[in-house]
């Protein structure tokens, strides 16, 4: 059809602003409730000044201990980061932080539904890897391998994920096979 | 016995830090996994010096149009907020945003474990008060009814939870309680 060809990820919005959109869009159909956490901020110096709101003079931002996005889906936790790439033919696993991988592990264990959401910015392709797919090429690392994941793997063990109308990322569907490939277990 | 007598909450710290310090229990020992959210701070002006972190030079805090906590446990999705009050009787409503209501509505709704968490300081009492209890209160002040909720009204309607060593909070007894009783229903 001749919508098929309308490109709606390429609008030159952050991967962040676009999951937002898709966020908000959840929250009001009642589907999600999602949010982004607001970045850690250490404050050193905050003036009070008389009538008027406290101003923070002084702050610094701090490196986030968890992932960017939590909530509830389908009475479930939900949790993932959201990473992008420049690379054209893999996505780095320099781009996470050894604490969020084991805040990921641990929300995993407890029945959380966890995954990687990750664009390549060059060509708008989406993958949301599950939780214990990334724990796996995360660990193949520290065991000697490759320092990555290709395109090519994620082709063939995340879902790829398509830009829409509304929501503009319609990650849940990728969700929901998360959630039912751990109930066939 | 003797312990009994010790009070593990008359230690002059505030219920955020209270809820921490039982978070990070839970968190060692694989419970669940609750984090408190950074306040949210809208930033203005930031400095970028060369060879050094940059600097906040101006920011304010803002509302958070959500609730303080949440997380995972028992795979559900748990979200609440933590609430002191200074009175000896009654638990004030306008302690709580109305969007903050209307967050945990949306939370509960989509099959989330949703609380407030209320401390009479004076006494050092806590109850662990289920959202729908919560919403009925919030709508019964709308409809005419009182501001607040009495203290006899929690003892009956709430779980009331007493400080112990480790966790200093055990919060998810009260959690526990609120999971069974839906299932019950
Ligand atoms: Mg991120
Ligand atoms: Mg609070």
């Amino acid at each position: 059809s001749k919508n098929s060809s309308i490109n709606y990820g390429d609008r030159g919005m952050s991967l962040e602003a676009e999951l937002n959109q898709s966020n908000e869009y959840y929250l009001d159909e009642d589907i999600a409730v999602v949010h982004k956490k607001p970045t850690p901020i250490q404050i050193v110096n905050v003036d009070y000044p008389k009538r008027s709101a406290a101003v923070i003079k002084e702050a610094y931002f701090q490196h986030a201990s968890t992932t960017d996005y939590n909530g509830v889906y389908r009475g479930k936790y939900i949790d993932f980061d959201a990473k992008e790439t420049t690379s054209n033919t893999s996505f780095p696993l320099s781009n996470f932080h050894k604490h969020q991988i084991e805040h990921m592990r641990k929300c995993t264990q407890l029945g959380g539904i966890t995954f990687a959401m990750i664009k390549f910015v060059k060509s708008n392709e989406l993958f949301v890897l599950a939780g214990p797919n990334l724990f796996y090429y995360w660990d193949r690392q520290n065991n000697g391998g490759r320092k990555s994941i290709s395109k090519s793997e994620l082709q063939d063990n995340a879902y790829q994920i398509k830009y829409q109308f509304q929501p503009l990322i319609p990650y849940l569907s990728a969700v929901d096979h998360i959630i039912d490939d751990r109930n066939n277990i």
